[in-house]
């Protein structure tokens, strides 16, 4: 690729920027315990991710999704006996999901400040308005050129965004903890991706995690800065 | 303002493109109906309209809020007593929005056919992946030079729009079933506003009715073509 000056470098932000996937991992140990009375621990976790896969295309992702699932589920397990109290605890659970502090990741505005002579965007999957609260709320909303909430994080997605805002595939390098949302879909375009694993994975984003494409990964946020200069 | 020879003519989707609304009404009735056993039909519409409001700055808009809004408001007009199989069937009527097929307004194709030659943008707010879906659906998708969901439609929302497509006020209309939504903001902005009542208004949406602008206000979406021409 040529060299350029400056780049479009793009992040992700659930488990780039700020930790997200470990509250959920939280969550399941209390989703477990609010069912012990119908199902192992095994069997509820087993049963949910289930009823997630299943209503992926008409929910899409985000918490209130994750609320319906969890919902749908626990019904499910206690043959309609769960009761509305029950129920009530479980969305308290996702109520805590949405109204948690946010919590950067460590390095996040030294690598922003590094990078600030490039032009920085925010490519996030999810919930639309849940994702708004939370960029409002990191604060760093003005150190991004663009902000885009998506419904999906696949090829079209990034092609679409690449033409809208006339990105050239080789100034464009996208920075995320997931393979399959953040890094295969862009370099299957010829742009490039950054793996920067967070230590927790949701099983939908984590299949897949091997791969034959030989993708820059990181530590750590904080090696960024040094990759990007190599290409600039 | 100034003559064009071509404007920026954008729509809302809901109950401005496609109907929307009326499925909601059925779905109240429905409603009151699950939990007769613990309130009048009144008090069930009033407290479901309270707990929409109150959750309305964490969950936004769309049928997802509504589910998780209309779940929590049987569990507190029983008293938690009530079960997980009724619970059910609340989730079951609002997959039944979700999945309701898209019925297109009178006059629509027609419409956007003789606007042809202005750009038209298709702007509406709720849910990401439940527009998505009712976009693809509509087969209108192709009309339309951008299509933007955003998570609130006020005047920060739609300056931000303009100024990210370069859009001039001067250039750009709005149309919609909605005062507080697709009108009011647009016109503090200084651009057009066209509203086009639909027959059923949310009690949110409608509490902007009254105003002290002189909007212009069409019978039916068939009489924009020619309003649309006296301007250019």
């Amino acid at each position: 690729m040529a060299t350029l000056a400056s780049m479009i470098v793009a992040f992700d932000a659930d488990d780039t920027l700020w930790h997200n996937e470990d509250q959920f991992a939280d969550t399941h140990r209390a989703f477990e315990a609010l069912l012990a009375p119908w199902a192992s621990a095994d069997a509820v976790d087993r049963r949910l991710f289930e009823t997630e896969m299943r209503n992926l295309s008409r929910y899409g992702y985000g918490a209130k999704s994750f609320m319906l699932s969890m919902t749908e589920t626990a019904i499910e397990i206690s043959d309609g006996e769960i009761t509305g109290d029950r129920i009530g605890r479980i969305l308290d659970l996702g109520r805590a999901i949405l109204d948690r502090p946010i919590e950067l990741l460590s390095d996040v505005p030294d690598v922003l400040d590094a990078l600030a002579h490039h032009t920085l965007m925010l490519i996030t999957k999810g919930d639309l308005h849940a994702q708004h609260a939370r960029i409002a709320e990191s604060g760093l909303a003005d150190r991004f050129w663009r902000i885009e909430v998506v419904a999906d994080k696949n090829r079209a997605t990034y092609a679409n965004l690449l033409e809208r805002h006339g990105i050239a595939t080789d100034e464009f390098v996208m920075v995320g903890n997931s393979m399959r949302s953040d890094v295969l879909p862009v370099i299957e375009l010829g742009a490039r991706g950054v793996h920067v694993p967070y230590h927790v994975t949701w099983a939908h984003e984590a299949d897949h995690a091997d791969h034959d494409h030989d993708v820059p990964r990181l530590e750590r946020l904080g090696d960024l800065p040094d990759l990007i200069a190599e290409w600039t």
